[in-house]
């Protein structure tokens, strides 16, 4: 594998990286001037509010917390934000508290408890800013009473059984919970809330990222139930569980609120960086480095194996034909692919894709691709994903190593350390999902 | 579905086709001028050759054989072709021989013979030319003595059986053959030979395409041993045959000719149709008709549906953020995909694809697909292919369709039949594998 390309790729990536690192993409966003506070498109008067809260749920919440607190210091009255464990950061005003994920815990459930009941007591003179990533909802763990924990539990692990989507399982979730589907938001009125988005989902759905707290929600009480006699669970959820979805959709019980609702009419979401940010950051950096540079997607899903082909297809097309653009060149994409497991190996999503493009690279020397998780982790490796060339199968090869078998194994993790060819970035504090990257030379 | 947007997917699909169309193909890279017969970029001057024969095998021969008759008219002393019944055409001094495709018979036999005998009679004061196209390995069937065509299909029946890969399994079937892998040319030696591809392969493989008759073979009797043992089908294969590849690996009987070897010393071979010349040519009507256009690759290989997951993210990314570039916007993508069958439907890979681009595109009216083969027929039906936009998914469910049903059962052309979506062209005389074109309105 060259070492320059190599360099290169990681040059690219690294820079894409740079643009959501959650501290600067939000100071990117954000900026006080003369205590005019300036949010993307919108400016808010300091002089409107009496008070200022930051609170924020999510893995990469605490650097974001931390842009806060650099653009506003002690005029921020007090906050509070819920992390992952061992993702927090000293801050000076906002108090860090940690919690569970995936699986949320105890800490989880008292931190989201004490946090809403802090929203509770804003007026209409408050300012609350919120920040939200990936991680949000398993950290903001909550039930509507009269349910309790389990009971909304045993209803999210029949829907994953039943084959009901996630957009389906969200609408069911979010109308269990006291802080998801706009319910943060209605908490915290008559404040003004502006909340700032660190996108981890494909195409940056506002109520999907942290199950959009300050979002309105689209779903009803009555859709919910009627989800639950389409799969034919609804006698199979705890008793309690139906007739409160009955309740709701007889009107008697509070819905979450929606597009319209008076609770969002000072609202703002805004999102500070997602995907396509890091694309075009790593393009920036891709052009620099000499590369005719073009950015397919940021909305990539799929199978990785198959989206490794994709790529490789068009890579062999810039040499043959000069298609979709001139060599060198470099190709953009990211998104998040999804693995179907069927071996027993170690590996990441992006290691797969990895994997398979060395496969389908074969012989086409000229072509490079490094995909990897901004997050720094991909799968459960300490990985963040993996490079392969046009030599990659012939080296393996020459090692003893056959890329079918690796492949057919889902071993991609050991197939790239045997060859030196993982990369290994650490945590970023960010996930703005993958970015692929092929280069041209 | 709109029609306007319908009617130029059509028109761009056509404009494709016709630069593939094997007549004008022939005619685009072969002109004849004062006696100097122009191939590609090389030049023959008729008056060094005695005699000039024409042959050809595949389905598309017919017209490229009339294209050499009206370039050549009564220059030709004689020709052969062999094309599939019903696929002929009246030509003057070509003599056209009908056989069975896909699964051979006794009159592809018996004419693969015919002709070799002709090819055989060849002094190096004649010119051969020859057309290939797809089909032409099953419409020219032939047998290495001492194996009979029993033994040869036994053979072929192990080897897709246990595993081996397309290019092992070729490598295996070119040395039990007359006239594949390199072998017609070395029949017709000393004769200058001149061969045109109509190339129905992804990436245009000379040796793959009709089992490349006049191309330099890669492959030795002693890989198809290594291969044989390899896949423990050596004592598997009828005794005569493994006995055959042992005494070939020893040198005793003759091998394919091989790159360098003096029978190509004289040699030209040609693609002069293939996917690219139809997406480019497709992809200057999509210039004509207002849309940025790009060529994304005709190397597309993979699973149907997966493709249509990722042209869904490209044209939704023109949409939200104008890259790879600014709508109105083409995006054109060439090559074969496979469907892996699960239900009982029935369809083909290009109405698969579209019917994954319907789901993926639910709620993206700006966007519209058609995916669609270049000889008319996907798959087991009478549709070429089929159209999907993002009113798709709406207008069959309120048609009671429910696509994802469709999709998991394979179900496509009932999908679209139902919908008035199906692109129909009946037999279109060619085969570059498919297009897909993608508009960004």
């Amino acid at each position: 594998m060259d070492e320059n390309t190599r360099k290169q790729l990681e040059k690219i990536f690294h820079a894409g990286l740079q643009a959501v690192d959650p501290e600067s993409a939000v100071k990117r966003h954000v900026q006080l001037t003369d205590r005019q506070l300036r949010v993307g498109e919108k400016s808010y008067s300091l002089d409107d509010f009496r008070r200022i809260f930051v609170t924020g749920v999510g893995k990469g919440t605490a650097p974001m917390a931390k842009a806060l607190e650099d653009i506003l210091g002690d005029r921020i009255t007090e906050g509070w934000i819920i992390v992952k464990y061992d993702h927090g950061l000293p801050l000076e005003r906002i108090r860090v508290l940690e919690a569970a994920h995936p699986v949320p815990d105890n800490a989880g459930l008292e931190s989201a408890r004490f946090v809403l009941q802090k929203l509770a007591e804003c007026t209409e003179n408050d300012l609350v800013i919120c920040a939200f990533s990936g991680g949000g909802s398993a950290l903001f763990p909550s039930v509507q009473p009269p349910l309790n924990f389990e009971e909304k539990q045993k209803t999210t692990k029949l829907l994953l059984e039943c084959g009901a989507t996630i957009n389906e399982i969200n609408s069911i979730r979010k109308h269990m919970s006291l802080g998801k589907g706009g319910r943060l938001a209605k908490t915290a009125y008559p404040a003004t809330v502006i909340s700032l988005f660190l996108s981890d989902v494909v195409g940056d759905p506002l109520d999907v990222i942290a199950s959009g707290p300050t979002v309105p929600d689209t779903s009803t009480f009555a859709d919910c139930v009627e989800i639950m006699e389409k799969f034919s669970i609804s006698q199979r959820v705890p008793p309690g569980v139906f007739r409160f979805f009955k309740e709701g959709a007889e009107g008697l019980l509070e819905e979450t609120p929606k597009a319209g609702d008076i609770v969002f009419q000072h609202s703002q979401n805004l999102i500070v960086g997602n995907n396509r940010a890091a694309l075009l950051a790593a393009g920036d950096q891709a052009a620099k480095l000499g590369y005719d540079t073009r950015i397919l997607s940021s909305l990539i899903e799929g199978e990785a194996r198959e989206v490794a082909v994709i790529m490789a297809a068009i890579g062999k097309e810039i040499i043959e034909s000069g298609h979709p653009l001139p060599a060198p060149a470099c190709i953009l994409a990211g998104g998040e692919t999804t693995v179907t497991i069927r071996g027993q190996g170690k590996g990441g999503r992006n290691q797969e894709l990895a994997l398979a493009a060395a496969i389908a690279l074969k012989g086409w020397p000229r072509i490079t691709l490094l995909s990897a998780g901004t997050d720094g982790s991909d799968g459960p490796t300490d990985a963040a994903g993996a490079f392969a060339d046009g030599n990659t199968f012939r080296d393996a090869l020459r090692m003893d190593l056959n890329p079918m078998q690796y492949l057919l194994n889902n071993d991609s993790y050991n197939f790239f350390d045997k060859l030196g060819q993982l990369f290994k970035t650490g945590p970023t504090r960010t996930n703005v999902m993958d970015v692929i990257c092929l280069l041209v030379t």
